[in-house]
Order: C-alpha cells, then structure tokens, then sequence
C-alpha cells in the first residue's frame, strides 16, 4: 500500500513533515479540479470500499480483537465492529457526498469598479485539513470524503482502537482516488502511534491551514494548546430548551422529552430547561414525570424544587454541565430576557430552543441568545448536518468564526479574490 | 466624561473585566438594531466630530507636544498631527460608513426541511470586538465606525502617542451614540497605559469574540501568543509581480514600478519580481533602469544578475523580505509553474499579480497562488477595502479563515442557524 508508513525508529519529525509536505502539494493540485472530477473520485471509492469488503472486515477483526486489551466496553467494541452492511454503509455515505454541488469555484461577489477592474470573490478549498479524531471506523471515510469534496486535502490521526479497520479504509480509498487520476496524498493516515506525532502536526502553520479535532473534551484543549494554526472546536453541547409563558405545554413537553431522552449521550441532547415562572405551575410536575419515566433525574433551583419535591439542589456548576446522561438541570425564570441571560451565561454555544406561540419572543431570543443554532418549536436534536441539509458532516462548530454549527463541505472552504484588470495602476 | 477611566492603583484586572462586561452587554443590545438606526448613530457621531472640532484639535496639540518624549521622527509627528482639514476627514470617514449596507440580519441561505422546519442562516454581529493598533487618531473613528456598523461593541487600546486624541474623539462619539439611545459602551477606550492590560483582554475569551492587532509584527506576534481568542492576523505583504512569457511588456513595466514604487512603505507595494526566462533579456534591463529611476535597489539571482550587473546577489532571506522600501529581489523563473512555486513557498499570501495576455494562465495563477488577492495584469496597489469596494476596512487579513483579504463590516460579522418549527422531534 502507499499510505504513508511509520519510520523503523527514527525521525518522527521528518516523517511527519513528509506526510505534510506531500499533503500541500496534493492539495494545490486538487484546488484546480473540476467537481465532476471530484465526484467521480468518491463514487470510484465507494465502489472501491465495496469490492474490498472482506480485506476491511479482516482489518476490522485485528481492531475487535485488540480491543479489550484498550479497556473498551462492550458498547464501544460493539460501535467498533464492522459487518458487511455497516460497510456498505460507509460506502453509501461516501457516494451521498459525492452527490452534493461543489462548493468550489463559486463566484460568491463579482463588482467591476469605475477604474475597469473586475473584482471576484471566489470560494476555493482552504487548503490541508488536520483532522485528530478518536471514533468509529465510518468517520475516516465520511472526514476525508468531505474533505476531498470540497479540494482539501486531509491528514487523518485516527483512535488506535480504529487503527487497522481505517489504514484498510484509507487503503481502498488512495486506490480509488490514484485511479481516477487524481493525487493519492490528498488522503493521508498517519500510521504511528507515536502521540507526539500530533504535536508535530500541530506545529506545522506553514504547511497545515486547519487543525479539527473530534472527540473528547481533553482532546480538544490538547489541540487547542499546542496547534499553531487556526483550531474549528467542537467543544460542549450543554444545550437549553426554555419554556416561554406563551408556550404550547403539550409541545414543549412533547420537544423537552425528545431534545432530553431521544438519545442522551449525544452533543444536541438537551441538559438544562428554563421555564417561566407563569407557566411552572402547570408545566413542571408533568414534565417531571414525563423525564422520570425515562430514567432522568433533576436538579433544580428552588422554585423548581417547591414546585418538583423529588428534584435535587442545582449547584452552580450544574449550569454549565453538559451530563451526557440521564440527568437535567432545571430553573424557574421571571421573563424572556432572564431566559436568555441564563442561555448567554452558562450556555456553549452550540443549540438552543425556545418553545412558544408568541413571534416577537422568537424573534428577541433568537436575535440575542449567541448560540450557532437557535431552534424556535423544534428539538435540539435537530442540530445535525444531515437535518440541516448540508449533507455529510466532519463536526460541528461552536466557535463563532468562520463556521458555526454543522459542518460541511462549505465550511471547509474559504475565498480569494481575484482582480482582473488591462494594466491599471494606482494614482 | 463616560468612558471607562484607570483606577488610581488598583486592580488593573478588575478593571479590564470591566470593561469587558460592559462591552458584551452592549454587544448583546446592539445586535437587535435596524441598520437605519446604527446609520443614524454614525452620522450623528460625524457630526459630533465635526462640533468638536476645537476640543479634539486642543487634545491633539497635547500629543504632539508629547511627541518628542516618545522618540517619534518628523514623519510620524506629522502623520499624528491633525487639524481642521483632517478632522473633517475623520468626521467624513464615519459618514461614509454610515452609508454602506447592513450586513446583519441578511438572510444567507433558507431551506424547507422535508419534516416542515425552516433553516434560515442569518448574518449576525461577531460580539465583541478587542482592537489593538499603534496608528494616528484616524483609525479610532474608522474602527469604532466599522465595528458599530456590523453591530459590534468595540474596546480600542490605540498607541499611547495618540491617547489624548483618540480619548477625545472616542468622547465625541459615545456622546453621540447615547444621544441616539444606543448603549455608549458599544464604544471603549482603554484608559491605561499599563501595558498588562492588553494581557488582560486577551485572556477574556468568555467575553471578547476576536482581537484584531494592526501595527507591527512584533505587537501581532504578541497578541497571537497571548491571545485565547481568535486573532484576525494582518501580518506582513510580501506581495509579488510575475511578469509572464505572454505578458505585454510595456504593461508589464508599468505595473511594475506602481507596484513597487507608488509608496513604498505600505503592506500591498510589490517586493519581489519574477520574470519568465523566455522574456527576462528584453524585460530586466529596461525595468531595472526604470526602478532605479526611483532609487530602488535590485538583488537577484544569477540570471537576473547577468543580465542588470548593478544588481546585487539575492540571499535565501531576501525571497521573504517585505522590505517596505527602496529594494526589491528579482528572480528569473523557467515556468509559470515555477513562478507559482515560488510564491507558495515565499509568499505571505497577502497580494500577488501576474502580467500576462495568456488566459489559460492567468487563471492557472489564480487557482494556483494561495493568496488572498490575485491581481491579473493590475497593481498589487489595489489590495485596499476602498479600491475593491468594501468601503472601509478595518485592516488586510492574511489569514484563510473566516476573512481574506481587505476587512470591512461584513467580515466582522458571522452567522446562525434560525430553525423554525411546530413541535418537531427527532425520531
């Protein structure tokens, strides 16, 4: 294969360097080139992914059986484990990006100026992407064929639990992509376990545009300590859902249960629930049942607690907890403005909802709560590339610059401007 | 006066944080006002300006007579001199913002979701703006104007050798935005000279959304190192002219010397000439003579030197000099390729042109070229929020995210995702 192979033991800086250097030079090459080139690209490795589809189970044993020794629980080796349909999962996924339209290329402003000159603004991929990530199998086809959609090229620093089920992965996808005659370094895996390896990328701003990092919280301050070029966060989702004074009880119970409980260990689940006190009365004891039905327990602030006498003490940190479990926070607020105070306060930026019938109250949070996705009557679930309609997604951002929120092949683009003139000069 | 004063001797921390809050609290009122009030606001702040006119003389004249203290030359006295006529110019400058289009609130994308949801992307103010610059009392009027005009609450902490200037042209403005009902702390001084307390504002990630450093590399170093938030870097314009095989010559050499010559001092003149080889003999000598006309000193390489032997050897340092200067490093180029090469590799994607009559490549230099702005057969002089049409700017990015290029008020705002729904879960 020609996937980049770890050095014997040697220079890890040289090695990594290497990988850099040839991801620059696939990505100018890539920038030029055409999206139906890309997407025959993807539809040539989704093909290739199928027919290699015993080789990838066979990587995939290697990782399932190693890991118990990595201490992982059985619903992670579970997550782990590839079968053929899950394999042709990752395949299907891959086509789907090939179907969205190409970002590149489009001509965002064009102005011509009195002098005569022609001023574009044109979007162009942003370059090489670092993506450090510790998941499942299926993320290391869907990141790099976002990547690849949007004329990025991608250097992947998978989990070691993944380790032989994504170098297969990568393997079938190079095969595909040199092919089809486009540069294979544009999907790179970095095939050490060296951890310094990622301090190395990190370092390299001269080389690598963008560094995402996916997964746990520790990961992502790691990366965000050491990088030297611009970081695109996926931190915390601890996501509000605020119950207005003219809300509709029945649907805000309804979206409360569903941003709540419909599955809980995700970043768009909803931990914390403001309530305005006009409505408490009649809202809190039955939606307390409805969570309690599901396993969930609250904590609360006072009023909450006279109101919910099974609730416990919320203390102050529990307003910034994101539980990722059956567990919920709960205050009672005197106004709209309180709501959204608390929401700018402890919130993360990530999903927030207001249930209510009343338009300017939508209109007042979602003008003032800083938050990527602002959802009016509807779920916090709802914060996903897919539901959003961008497609596939490599993560979703709660930084406010450049890209909030989910993140697609869009997202991994930036502009230039291009000036075209007959020889003008400046007086 | 309002404006945020130095405690006597206390707690320079507490007092920043100060600042900060109120800074966000204003940042949180203002992103809810219509264009035509923050319009409004600008032109009653020009006009503010313009009525203060002796106040602001007689604070500029304490400036300058401090001037010699700080070691300032002649030139930079000047630069930081201000009278009737440039207080106009101030004044006018606000207005002129004042007539650019909102950008927030504009409605980027929208789509129907199959399950009835309404995505609506919608451009919003970044927040909090922390602008750092050693410039004349100018650029506070510009970037307090800009800024506010995007929505955003700004905090200045210019130079100390304008502090009297900017500190009254700041009381001018603030006066004026609270006469229009708008929250004056939108528009901050840092009242300090204590140089710790731009530490301080870099470390409040929690409340400021980007720093923007304008002023020399040392002080962007600073900021970047220091800085928890994003930065918005305008580093250094190591801008190039490649003068290719099927450029007009005649063109060629009169893009040249503007680029190069028509001020020398400034981030987007021309440091770095490359010349197609099958072009150099008839091109090199004639510029070399034009350039030297204006006192501009050649290094090249050997080719260029064998052709112009008054030039001096280029070292590998000079390919990435941005000499601000009489002085530019000349090299011969085999391709257009190699042209390219070399500005990838040496470049500062701050602006680069090509001279060229050959379509097929000056749009293989465009794709090609990491740059912010490509210049096709016009001056690298036009790299400038005015000349491409942005109104004003608030500096040159040269960084790929979020913004490239010439930053106006569009490039200080961001988006969400407004989502609309009737009580939709996920399921």
């Amino acid at each position: 294969m020609t996937t980049a192979t770890a050095p014997a033991n040697t220079d890890l800086h040289a090695h990594c360097r290497g990988i850099a250097e040839r991801a620059r030079h696939a990505a100018i090459d890539l920038a030029g080139i055409s999206g139906d080139r890309k997407a025959a690209c993807l539809r040539a490795a989704a093909a290739r992914i199928r027919a290699d589809v015993e080789e990838i189970l066979a990587a995939n044993r290697l990782d399932v059986a190693a890991a118990p020794g990595y201490g992982l629980s059985a619903a992670a080796i579970d997550r782990l484990l590839l079968d053929p349909k899950r394999v042709e999962g990752i395949a299907a996924g891959v086509e789907a990006v090939a179907t969205l339209p190409d970002p590149v290329g489009e001509v965002i402003e064009e102005s011509a100026r009195p002098n005569g000159l022609v001023v574009k603004k044109v979007r162009v991929p942003l370059g090489v992407v670092f993506f450090v990530y510790e998941s499942r199998p299926n993320v290391t086809a869907d990141a790099a064929a976002v990547a690849l959609a949007a004329g990025n090229a991608i250097i992947l620093r998978g989990g070691k639990e993944a380790a032989h089920s994504s170098r297969r992965i990568v393997e079938s996808m190079r095969a595909a992509i040199a092919e089809q005659g486009l540069p294979a370094d544009c999907v790179q895996l970095v095939d050490t376990a060296d951890r310094e390896a990622v301090g190395e990328f990190l370092r390299m701003d001269d080389l690598i545009d963008i560094a995402i990092p996916r997964g746990g919280e520790a990961l992502i301050r790691r990366v965000c300590a050491e990088a030297r070029m611009p970081v695109m966060k996926h931190f915390s989702g601890n996501c509000h859902v605020y119950v207005d004074q003219a809300a509709d009880l029945a649907m805000a119970e309804q979206v409360t249960v569903n941003a709540k409980c419909q599955r809980m260990g995700v970043c768009n689940a909803a931990e914390s629930l403001l309530v305005h006190r006009a409505v408490a009365g009649k809202f809190l004891p039955p939606i307390a049942t409805a969570l309690a039905q599901h396993g969930v327990e609250i904590v609360g602030d006072e009023a909450t607690r006279r109101l919910v006498p099974t609730a416990g003490a919320a203390t102050a940190a529990d307003w910034a907890t994101e539980y990722l479990g059956p567990k919920i926070s709960v205050a009672v607020v005197d106004s709209l403005d309180a709501a959204i105070d608390h929401v700018n306060r402890h919130g993360s930026r990530h999903t927030d909802a207001i249930i209510t019938a009343d338009p300017a109250a939508a209109e007042r949070f979602a003008a003032r709560v800083d938050t990527a996705v602002v959802m009016v009557n509807a779920s916090t679930r709802f914060n996903d590339g897919g539901e959003l309609g961008l497609g596939a997604e490599i993560g979703i951002s709660t930084d406010k610059l450049h890209a909030r929120g989910p993140c697609g092949t869009k997202e991994l683009t930036t502009y230039k401007y291009v000036v075209t003139g007959s020889g003008q000069v400046r007086s």
